[in-house]
């Protein structure tokens, strides 16, 4: 598929309501199991998002947009929000997400953007130059790879379950050394 | 995390909801792209979910709780969906699945299992004997690894759009020879 904003926004809309089908009100056990040490919770990859809503995508399609003196991009904080969310609910970090991410598909819609936007570089800390495009694209990329994170992780809680289903369930071999 | 029916349910009922909430009424360009000659699409691992539902989990489930003269499973035809779902739109499928599961986790809550019911065997066509309460986790993370692939294989879609942040997003290279 070539990069459209329409269809871009068809799943970045989908993936708050999407994550609240299948986390919202499960029991902790499910919601605070990862796959071992320094990995994700389906609770901390919900506070994952809120973070790149609040500090990395729609910041840096500004940046890009603005085409100004500097084009450099903030680094992302990958914890940022390990503190932030210490002693919250996931019902209201689902919430605060699906919020966050009405408000930031309004305004990437009042942009209007076209062909001739998609194609404005922006500097990435350490990728060097990316487009608008390319931004928003992997944003879209990334819902999708957290949700796909989420439901290996709930999996995962269950590998010493299935006895001999092992072999047919690759689901609880893939990323036996998870990055985050 | 020991099985548990209660918290396996909590997923099993979740996973209808999750996929109409990521696939609901997107594009066909979403719905219909796959991982590559002979893989699932989006719309195919709905119907392979629709064909658990009918031939296999519940099924499967009877004949350990039956505990009559002949304790092995069917085969399971993963590609039983391909005939039976040509022409079928998504909506229709999804609504079916969710149908479909709401009447089998009735049935499910209705036998009321006990620890008793969970270590009774059965007879898996290639995987000997396993235990009802395998069965039922099995049953678990087989929905949760087709989430993950959905998410995976819509990602997938994106691949050659998002420039130099391949590295930065796995999931764009998890199952570069994908089982379907």
């Amino acid at each position: 598929m070539n990069f459209e904003v329409d269809l871009a926004i068809e799943v970045l809309e989908r993936t708050p309501p999407a994550l609240a089908a299948l986390l919202g009100g499960v029991s902790e056990s499910w919601i605070r199991g990862t796959e071992g040490p320094d990995t994700f919770s389906p609770f901390d990859v919900v506070g994952h998002l809120i973070d790149g809503e609040e500090t990395d995508w729609i910041p840096r399609a500004r940046i890009i947009l603005a085409q100004g003196e500097s084009l450099r991009f903030e680094p992302y904080d990958r914890f940022r929000h390990k503190q932030r969310n210490a002693g919250r609910s996931l019902t209201s970090l689902l919430q605060e997400f699906a919020d966050l991410r009405k408000q930031n598909l309004r305004l990437l819609r009042s942009w209007n953007i076209t062909s001739r936007h998609l194609s404005l570089p922006g500097e990435h800390p350490r990728l060097a130059s990316v487009t608008l495009a390319q931004l928003l694209a992997a944003w879209v990329v990334h819902d999708l790879g957290h949700i796909a994170q989420v439901s290996r992780v709930l999996a995962k809680q269950y590998s010493d379950e299935v006895g001999p289903w092992t072999p047919y369930l690759p689901v609880l071999t893939d990323h036996l050394r998870p990055r985050s």
